[in-house]
């Protein structure tokens, strides 16, 4: 599998924690990556229609740049060839373990969030098997495109 | 312990990882928690030494929203009254788990990053012990205060 690869000019540092926040550092992407493994979206128009109502412009910016850094994929479909179809890879399906942290942080600390219940409990069992699962069931959900 | 308290009109939506993200979602507040984590740094002199060079505006500017969010506290030294200390409340602390899993995919998957060797050989090891030793290692820090 390819690396992520970021011109030398685009890093702050070296630090690994300061790369992956030069490419997912903003309030968008990672939203863009929950609703592809939380909630099985594909287009861009499923993507536009979530509760947090992006913006068409900085959707297709953040798509771009997710692309770009080798984090999603997009192809057409066979039905439909107007309609892109987003897709996460290796690379992008990483990052569910951090995805599953920040949202058990705000479950956690933060008033008035929703909980996730078939996420909470499993945390609390077997957090290997919940990353597991979510990767396997979000790689099944491509399988009927 | 209290909660993150975000009023209504803050949040785009109820969806944990878009509450995490409106609160931490940038290229900074993450880097300032690291930077007390990994490298135990207090004094905002400290934090405007890191290699990723932030602007002393956007500094005071991401303290005072972590301070506001509760993830953060100030105080002033016994030594030197002049000089305010931050430091992780019980809340930014459980940001530790986040900020591995980004770092571990960063080593993974991103060229050119550093690797930390003491993170990914305890993080293969035992997961639950690496987040326990990091805590502690930083509140040991705090006692020379």
């Amino acid at each position: 599998m390819s690396l992520v690869s970021l011109s030398q000019s685009k890093f702050r540092s070296k630090c690994p924690a300061s790369c992956a926040l030069d490419i997912l550092g903003d309030k968008w992407s990672l939203l863009i990556i929950r609703d592809m493994i939380y909630f099985k979206k594909k287009t861009f128009n499923e993507f536009l229609k979530s509760n947090e109502k992006i913006a068409t412009n900085i959707l297709a910016s953040r798509l771009k740049k997710l692309e770009n850094f080798g984090l999603i994929s997009k192809q057409n479909t066979q039905k439909n060839k107007k309609i892109n179809i987003y897709k996460l890879t290796e690379i992008g399906l990483d990052i569910i373990p951090t995805l599953i942290e920040l949202t058990m942080w705000s479950i956690k600390n933060v008033e008035k969030t929703e909980s996730i219940q078939s996420i909470s409990s499993q945390y609390l069992k077997d957090k290997a098997k919940l990353v597991s699962d979510m990767k396997s069931d979000y790689l099944a959900s491509l399988n009927d495109i």
